[in-house]
């Protein structure tokens, strides 16, 4: 089947898309890898036709034999295809069969055969664009106890499309522990973080409505609300070293909301993805009072806001070092927050929540009767009771996340002494400060030694941050040590 | 919280919307019974706002003192809410508090509380509008076998975008027994099927883009198809008594492709949902060659597929009573199949699937990167376990569900003779003919009974088969011989 084409790249596009991408080496290798890179990192999708040979080469100013040179080998690593007559298109590598043939007697069960990431093209690559710990190990007895608990709902259909009570209030206990009062029947269980922001997408916006995201920020976010429709504008972090160290400037904010009547912002308020910075206490009550004041839609994104690392001498840190909630006493129907299991327990569970007004539940749960229609009960359970472990399997995990952040840190500013390496004091990766604004091509440059890493601009609405690059620290410490020396290598081919 | 207003019915969208409401009774309460019945039915959504008294007077040839008493038993039903200004707006009843305020001591894992169905009213009610069998006997069984072999996954971060390995062979290996040679590299597993229609809607269509389905059909794929912006047009199912009594007609199909040029058409091949037929092998040929000269994807939703429950002489079902697969050899880049364990195996479980290309899988992996991310872990290893054990499983389900069919079809020929009621020979509903257009007055009157059901023209994109009521049968025999007095009270009223 020749690959279908869903969109078409333009010469402009390419050179918004590419930016510096040219710092050393031959030149069809390096727009090959920054072109290979951009698919890798969801920048270019698969199925979109590229400009012609000779339209790249125009708008980029090389000559047409590097472009058809750097076509060739971004087909060659099964990044792209070609038919007669449709030009180049983008694809993503197939990847490698997975185990046995069908009518194989391979037993259910056995022991995993990943997929190799896409056009990774070497066994031992690392990588350090995914933000994936490993499992607790309390996992496997939460498991255990909650299969003690499925006979009482093995009568029922299985579908809630609430959330099974028990986890409802345990994460409503959680909530008011925290800070914010709350009841079960203001808790809707979700199958993780990214489909609860995908069905706030889908009940508040409207095609061509305004969303606002922190920028940088998770990128899949931006993502779930371009897919609803949403124009969707960044409103930019200050930098670290100014005056507002703040993954948020308020000031900057409301004007934005009274310029652009946004329906929604998406914040992360705590350990900000990728920055690392939580906003202070009086900064969460401004954020209230533009929700409010404007009656915006604020959905407060808490995945990663139990992974504080750092008490406050240094050490490691304990509930108390995790930020106080951005829905306050939770009295203002314009915030929305969404908490979820993958990042503080383990990404296999898929299970998220939203914590809002029992309206805006009753709607969402309408929009999922057409996405989902419920989450998988079991899970629910496992994780119920998970969190009522949630002290000691936070102070396992917080440990060993501090292990490898440390590592990670460490080994940057051994082998990249010119970069700036802030540790993060939560969270689960490293925003490394470049210097200079090659982080699309170090990023290509960094696939082909065989690690993956996500250029700032990649993470922006708008294609900023464009000296910046995140680094994830949770694979193995033995992991973080292979990579970095590679991003060395990296670094110099394109510095 | 004053109720959001996200839509407007006009007055003469009410007319169509209530069809023939009045079948008797005091016109205030039927029309209140019509209008919550098409808010329990999901063709009025919540937050609607009403046309005002005055207009729906008028375009109903009523007394304003009737639609003035209608609106106010709708609100002491709490299906609708006023606010000065605004007029009348639908909503959904507040569920009732689920189990134990913040901070109690109830652990996690405690027999369920179920909310309760919106505006049931009563603690008996018998809802035929859900098709949920219980969990069969093995399920318990597989969780455990799959509990053991989750130690190999907990290194990981636990997200495997196209589905674990384990399932993806399981499920190529079924669709190879049943005619359609299949390597795992061809499956991608979803969160259930309706996840697996909405990423399909979400890839395939575009804003104004037509799909077709049958009419009546599965309800929330119109559902799935209408949010991803399509314009979702009903091929009618033939009569069941005319000449061509198969859930499609393949000549209306494809002069409805040439017309009206969809991207996606998709339907119910076997067992089809609500009316329990399948295509024959003939017309399955047929589907296959529309596909293929249009270059239309047809999407096969299987769900049901393996709930046959009549064999050839009419005693039990085995295997060899599944119809062959709509897709054939598989040779046709334009079927796509969707299978799901929810009715075979449970609701529960969440876990469904995509039988395609893998170009088409990796397009929909992508889509789904915004959406859910990936499917939880332990439940793709159970699913996998329970195909293990799918020919025990199925035999269960398919004596117990066909006990459950024959007692509703008793009862309906014992207590509503006037009542076309066939027996389908698969699946889990009854279509059953009331012999006039009053669908709708009569679901609302079930509902005042205590009995959910889902009217015709509920079913269909278009409106159509006023006619016809579904029944499910999946509750427990005694329930459904509770609700069918109550059906006969309901229609007397109305009839």
């Amino acid at each position: 089947m020749t690959p279908p084409v869903h969109r078409q790249l333009s010469p402009a596009g390419a050179v918004r898309l590419l930016g510096a991408w040219h710092a050393g080496g031959p030149a069809y290798a390096a727009l090959a890898d920054a072109l290979r890179a951009a698919v890798l990192a969801g920048t270019l999708p698969p199925h979109t036709r590229l400009p012609s040979e000779r339209e790249l080469a125009a708008a980029l100013g090389v000559s047409r034999t590097t472009t058809t040179a750097a076509y060739h080998r971004l087909r060659d690593l099964g990044f792209a295809a070609s038919r007669t007559g449709s030009g180049t298109v983008t694809v993503l590598p197939r990847p490698a069969p997975v185990a046995g043939p069908a009518g194989t007697r391979e037993r259910a069960g056995d022991a995993p055969v990943p997929d190799p990431p896409p056009g990774a093209g070497r066994a031992d690559l690392v990588d350090l664009s995914q933000a994936t710990p490993p499992a607790p190990p309390q996992l496997h007895a939460a498991y255990a106890r909650a299969l003690e608990a499925l006979p009482d709902y093995l009568a029922s259909g299985g579908y809630e499309p609430l959330g099974v009570p028990a986890l409802r209030a345990a994460v409503a206990r959680r909530c008011t522990e925290r800070g914010t009062p709350t009841t079960p029947d203001q808790v809707l269980v979700t199958t993780g973080a990214q489909h609860a922001l995908a069905l706030l997408a889908g009940t508040f916006l409207r095609p061509r409505d305004v969303a606002l995201t922190q920028s940088p920020t998770y990128v899949h976010a931006v993502q779930a609300l371009r897919d609803a429709g949403a124009r969707v504008a960044g409103v930019p972090v200050p930098p670290a070293d100014g005056p507002r160290a703040a993954p948020f400037d308020v000031e900057l904010l409301e004007s934005t909301v009274r310029r652009l009547r946004p329906r929604l912002v998406y914040l992360v308020p705590d350990f900000h993805n990728p920055t690392g910075r939580s906003l202070t206490p009086a900064e969460r009550v401004a954020v209230r009072h533009v929700a409010d004041r404007h009656g915006v839609t604020v959905v407060a994104d808490e995945t990663l806001s139990e992974l504080a690392l750092d008490g406050p001498g240094g050490g490691p840190a304990g509930d108390d070092d995790v930020p106080p909630p951005l829905a306050g006493d939770g009295a203002s129907p314009h915030v929305v927050t969404v908490g979820s299991a993958s990042k503080a327990f383990w990404g296999g569970l898929r299970i998220g929540w939203v914590r809002a007004h029992p309206d805006v539940l009753a709607q969402l749960a309408r929009t999922r009767a057409a996405v989902d229609i419920a989450s998988p009960l079991l899970e629910q359970l496992a994780v119920a009771e998970l969190l009522g472990v949630r002290a000691q399997v936070l102070a396992g995990r917080r440990a060993l996340l501090r292990e490898r952040r440390d590592t990670l840190v460490a080994a940057l500013r051994e082998h990249l002494p010119a970069w700036t390496v802030a540790a993060p004091p939560g969270g689960l990766c490293v925003w490394a400060g470049l210097g200079r604004p090659l982080a699309q091509a170090f990023a290509a440059a960094a696939a082909a030694e065989g690690v993956l890493v996500n250029a700032g601009p990649t993470l922006t609405p708008d294609g900023g941050s464009a000296d910046r690059v995140r680094l994830t620290f949770t694979r193995d410490p033995a992991e973080l040590e292979r990579a970095v020396p590679r991003l060395a290598r990296a670094w110099a081919r394109v510095s």
